[in-house]
């Protein structure tokens, strides 16, 4: 859905901004048994049970990796690549939230690294830092533990460190949230990605791990081009490595952070958020989105028949303005690209939502009605997205 | 334990030969609930049985998707990266059959590419091809099954493609191979990496996963290194990339493969042979290793005060001594990087040795005796190996 333009910037530094290609190859593939859930789900191949089933779910940090490394190589601060960690575990566990998924989570991490460029002391803090980040979750109530892992040394094959990580979870079929909840009349509460939760130690800057390959060229100046050719592809055109105006160092405008470490904002977990609600409240959920790749539009894939409405977004955080202002990106695209400001949507009766925003509130997360369910209002009945911002109206959808 | 003069040369192409940083990390981690196990494994965290266990395990095909790349490039025939998804899912299953892990196995698969350089076509195949092979497998009795996967555009990240994946099984406990078995007093019998199994469409190189970075570079010549600039560390010193005798379609001597072929034979997997041994002889098997990365010396890390004497070795398969010619890798170092002739060893009383051949020979599979274990020699006691080949001893360990 992505603009021509911008298709082209996408397609220029490597990247397939729709993934049509991705999604021709994996659609011919079974897709679970419950068809519009927000994983794949299967049936317990595990434990070969009626009333459970399992998922196991893939992801990392893309290329947020390249960021820590440009940090960690300025300043000999390792200790940003246990945000990636946090990044690459999120973009698992908060995934799986979305169908359900938060007892007994077994993890996996794999490491794909440069051993010339990436040496054992930020390797120790990859690896202690998931750890780390694990025993927090744990702190905080998900039961989720580390199964090991794996370091390939892989020098012909990254310049820098690729960060991946594998959650698998056996859960009860009655227990699952399906995405067929997903219907019209129901209100979208937003949870911020930006400010400091409670259970965070610093200020959230609101970015996920999506979107990164732009942000970081367009953010960051000219000098790591030429000091860091192992961190792009030199097939891309140079006038679209490293492009933007900012070090590092600068000062983020309207934040108390710097440009990097706001771009290093370690991906929120809504973990404690979500299990909060569904154990105070059941029944209360009646579908989430976690607003990673898709940003805004990521809802368009679920439910059936409707039009989603996103007219009262809460203030739009610095990071992603910056990103906008240096990019020349349209806010039509921004909105499909980054979170733009919550990265979890909780769907619910329009009297829940205070119970949820109370519950946001009480760990620190600001949360907020953004929008609201109706009918599909195209011909063809498919999802559709309104974006209502700035006095303007982006359509997105439907979904092919 | 590799020599200083190729520590140099692995080093020089971005690959710690050691380890020593990834053991020095890992090492601070819990190592399970049976220590001396070929796998990490876990207390059941998934479903809470005390009768129970679980293992994660990931690993990938490493740099061997580097050689399907140039081989795709230069005929357009992208099916060999099915066999990228085999080596890839092998590199799991054959670790876990090491600790009895052939029931019920969950699956996921991840992909990082360079949407430039590798685009639809070879990714279809990629994932094709690996439900392909489970399919394959699940015919022959495993019942092991796709959960998903993840396919990641990162083309900053690397200039071809990352191909890993991730197992789960969740065990009975007194199922488990859990390494105490591996003692004096026991034969070693091998089951050879190469020729055609029954269960194979081709013939086998008998090469796996492991030491391809070394053979990729060492064998092919210097065409690639002008051509194909995306698929080697720009940093390492250019007589070290592509500086063997060989193009991809070369012929290997002694065998009816060619070069790119039998460098990218798929890695076999024993498992078929491993279930049968198992469920036809209960007990029979006291233990088993997978001669993965360490090749023939993998087996110093298992059991307590072991002295592992191989000295009746298979022969050598045509690739391995190819490697071995173009690169002037000494015998010592081959046999610690490579299988050299079998990737997968049955621990076993000597009376027991006839079935386990017999087995491997009724899918195809030559096997033999290939040694045996004593007492450790040494004054501290400690595991180590003595292999005898070709006139010469061989001498490994102990394992620090």
């Amino acid at each position: 859905m992505a603009s021509k333009k911008s298709c082209g910037r996408y397609a220029a530094r490597g990247v397939s901004a729709g993934k049509e290609e991705v999604h021709a190859a994996v659609d011919k593939l079974d897709s679970g048994i419950f068809k519009g859930a927000f994983c794949k789900i299967t049936e317990d191949y595990l434990t070969g049970s009626k009333a459970k089933c399992n998922v196991i779910h893939s992801d990392g940090s893309g290329t947020k990796s390249i960021i820590a490394y440009l940090y960690y190589k300025e300043t000999g601060d390792a200790s940003v690549f246990r945000g990636i960690s946090q990044d690459s575990i999120v973009m698992n566990i908060d995934d799986l939230l979305c169908i359900g998924a938060f007892e007994r989570i077994l993890l996996s991490n794999t490491v794909n690294r440069n051993a010339r460029n990436f040496g054992g002391k930020p390797l120790a803090e990859l690896i202690l830092g998931a750890e780390e980040f694990l025993a927090k979750l744990r702190k905080l109530g998900l039961k989720i533990y580390s199964g090991g892992g794996e370091t390939a040394d892989t020098g012909d094959l990254t310049g820098s460190v690729v960060v991946d990580s594998c959650a698998v979870a056996v859960m009860r079929r009655k227990d699952v949230i399906s995405g067929t909840g997903i219907k019209a009349g129901l209100s979208i509460v937003g949870l911020s990605s930006a400010g400091k939760a409670s259970y965070e130690d610093e200020e959230n800057s609101g970015i996920g791990s999506n979107g990164l390959t732009s942000a970081r060229h367009d953010m960051l100046c000219p000098y790591y081009r030429d000091a860091y050719p192992e961190t792009y592809d030199s097939n891309t055109p140079k006038n679209l490595v490293y492009c933007g105006p900012y070090k590092l160092g600068d000062k983020l405008e309207g934040s108390t952070l710097t440009i990097g470490k706001a771009l290093l904002s370690p991906t929120r977990t809504y973990a404690p958020v979500i299990m909060k609600i569904a154990k105070k409240y059941p029944g209360l959920i009646k579908g989430l989105v976690h607003c990673s790749g898709g940003g805004q539009t990521k809802c368009v894939r679920f439910g059936r028949g409707v039009h989603f409405v996103k007219d009262s977004l809460m203030p739009v955080p610095p990071i992603f303005n910056a990103i906008k202002k240096a990019s020349g990106t349209s806010d039509s695209e921004m909105f499909e690209v980054y979170n733009m400001g919550h990265r979890m949507e909780v769907y619910c009766k329009s009297s829940d939502v205070d119970k949820v925003v109370k519950t946001a509130n009480s760990f620190g997360i600001e949360a907020a009605e953004i929008g609201h369910t109706l009918k599909s209002s195209r011909a063809d009945g498919k999802n559709h997205v309104t974006i209502k911002y700035a006095g303007k109206v982006l359509e997105y959808g439907p979904r092919d």
